[in-house]
């Protein structure tokens, strides 16, 4: 495989992969998201190490292109999994037209991470059996459709919300959805100042005010068994 | 941390995280699940190791409260992620009860890692920007909500719905959905036996009907997305 896509788990860098790693160490050219632990872009030592920031989409797919047809190792590391809400897709669409082998190593996603490091489990036995997964502004720019998500039964997984929050928060209530219903924000999964705070659709915008990106707000009843919230309350007592 | 739940991810023993990895290394007691990848079992090389398959949810709570309150090194190897349709959410229940201290190490879901190595973007720009994740039978036993479902804009994955896909299909187009509505599923995920089949809610279930279990159904406008099914077309050709 000459060209690598892989996902660089949710920040910490002990959530990579074995095999992304592997290739990492490996790799002579390496194009890196901004959200990537540091310590992992330090360990492609030998690379060419280049910062997805400065680039536009197109010219990341032409980095991609152009040492991937010299057959050169190269590695695409990618904040949390390539494919949710990631552009891997526009990646691996120009490497399928420039006829170059590419692999993809998934990483762990987000959607996953910060739920699990949070305590907050997306399903859970007689709570909820169901997870919707939507940005905090809709694909082609248009608002959310309230009205559906209000009536969507289990839990909601919003990410890039949590500058909207208020609003979105808002739209659930006139649609439906209890004041009281819980809601839970997770800042910086993963990372040392991860912080995860526990309200209600009335409360949660405020209370996640202050919080730093990266974030994901999730809401349904789910979000009230917040273990190690708990955990940390039990041990302040 | 004495106990640690870890997610061994989706079967390729190279997808398990860096940090997972250490702590099964350095296990005294591991517990895993049964499509957990043998490699990672044998590193646990001085652990003794017990099969979940064996056991009740009780009986795995109680071996990881016994060896942890012990302060052994223990570890609960779970494929996957823990928290997605996983029971982790019961077992750290149980630890919190006993007082355990215990750290939660996600994993690469097979929600995220079987689009992925199917080339199937579970988002993409202009074809899907909300994703509805579901089981095949509703938590509580009673059938899906196909009028709900069928209505819903996105993606639709379905975990463990091989076995009624057929019924599925049926139920959403009964409901509203285009037969011609691209349909995947992804069997054995990661693994040298990888399948991926392609079609529409009309064909799948047909087309399906042979693959063996773990596999994750995928419905909506990214299927026909799977770009490893079209590369390897174009091979054939």
């Amino acid at each position: 495989m000459s060209v690598a896509i892989v996902g660089a788990g949710p920040g910490d860098p002990g959530l990579i992969t074995v095999r992304g790693l592997e290739l990492v160490e490996a790799s002579e050219v390496l194009v890196y998201d901004r959200l990537v632990a540091p310590e992992l872009v330090a360990r492609a030592a030998g690379a060419t190490r280049v910062a997805r920031d400065a680039l536009t989409q197109a010219e990341v797919n032409d980095v991609l292109v152009h040492h991937g047809r010299r057959g050169r190792a190269v590695v695409r590391l990618k904040g949390g999994d390539p494919f949710v809400f990631g552009r891997g897709g526009e990646e691996v669409e120009a490497l399928l037209e420039a006829g170059i082998p590419h692999e993809i190593v998934p990483g762990v996603s987000n959607l996953t991470a910060a739920p699990a490091l949070a305590g907050i489990p997306l399903t859970h036995r007689g709570t909820a059996a169901q997870v919707t997964i939507l940005t905090g502004t809709s694909g082609d720019g248009s608002d959310l459709d309230y009205e559906r998500l209000a009536s969507t039964p289990g839990t909601l997984v919003v990410f890039m919300g949590l500058r909207r929050l208020e609003h979105i928060a808002d739209g659930l209530i006139l649609h439906g959805r209890r004041v009281d219903e819980p809601a839970a924000v997770v800042s910086k999964q993963s990372l040392p100042d991860q912080r995860v705070v526990v309200g209600t659709l009335a409360t949660i915008a405020g209370l996640a005010a202050d919080l730093p990106s990266p974030s994901l707000v999730i809401v349904g009843d789910v979000a009230s068994l917040a273990w190690q919230v708990r955990a940390a309350a039990a041990l302040a007592a």
